[in-house]
């Protein structure tokens, strides 16, 4: 029904995940009532993305530039670093803005189902960063609470364990906002184990 | 937060109609997930698209070819003409599937308040696409019921006025599947209006 044109660029939209038929079809007939400059920017654009940006040589987390403005900041605390799965987990911290420690991004979940086993992931420089400041450190581990972040949780507790350093990971509990009679089973669980004594 | 590059691509992906802030970080972050031939080829197939797609020189729907495939297919009834807004309206009846007749795509609703009058849209190559064939044909007018499509649709109607030619419009009514409770009164009221006997 499309012209062959229109239906490449309907495709190349249903790529990117969460875009089904029927959105790329009209985000690919919106196209066509932007300038030509625009569109060009656009397509620009894309390719810069993926050419500019590389991981940070620190932590890993994306950026245009050989260390990561988070990293070179030097108003964050150095030795109390939240680890988390991807770049994304570290733009969603940011955004609430109240974590004033650094990141450092993994890259990735230990699971050895899928052949992905902890040296495939970003945690022996982990080790690095702390070596010599462990004293009053503490590394936040922020994964998923999925059988591949229960694991690799349990698997960095266990090389920080004759270390002096602290290791966390982020309470579980009713999310805010959410009506607790539409919360899942496990969930509430947690919840309730988790209990804090109000003071 | 984000890397430069980084909010350019967002800022683009912000250009479409209907894409927010937040799918637009989403899109873009998505984005690097993609390989590198596939980001050439999406980047590529924005460009084209606007390059390669015209109008088509006999009906103004879009097209990649001088003649539209609808205009050129001689199976489709010749006297029986769409009369649609934009070729966005023309895939929505192609969709459905069930309409014979051929097209007329007028790239815009007449609107005085906004400077647009008959002369700029595409009616005057209606009137000669018609011309010498006056006799058993139908121009059906299915624009949409606001003010600008309506004053379209009483201007061509009367355009046709003096000649062989049978004016017809799409009826209005209740949407199929819709909950009568939820309908606007309008709408209840041309339903009402336009009631058919049931034979």
């Amino acid at each position: 029904m499309y012209p062959e044109v229109l239906n490449d660029a309907i495709a190349s939209f249903e790529k990117i995940p969460g875009v089904g038929k029927k959105s790329a079809e009209r985000y690919a007939l919106s196209i066509l009532d932007l300038s030509e400059e625009d569109i060009d920017s656009f397509a620009n654009n894309l390719k810069q993305c993926k050419k500019k940006l590389t991981r940070c040589i620190i932590c890993g987390h994306l950026t245009d530039k050989e260390v990561c403005p988070i990293c070179s900041d030097s108003s964050r605390k150095e030795n109390l670093i939240c680890v988390v799965e991807d770049y994304k987990s570290v733009f969603m911290f940011e955004k609430s803005g109240s974590f004033e420690g650094k990141y450092h991004v993994l890259n990735g979940l230990i699971s050895p189902m899928d052949g992905i086993f902890p040296e495939d992931i970003n945690i022996s420089s982990l080790l690095e960063r702390l070596k010599g400041k462990e004293k009053n450190s503490e590394v936040i581990l922020a994964l998923k609470p999925s059988i591949e972040g229960e694991t690799t949780t349990l698997y960095i507790k266990k090389i920080f364990e004759n270390k002096k350093i602290k290791v966390s990971r982020l309470s579980y509990g009713i999310p805010m906002g959410v009506d607790i009679d539409y919360l899942d089973s496990i969930t509430l669980d947690r919840a309730l184990l988790d209990r804090k004594e109000i003071s």
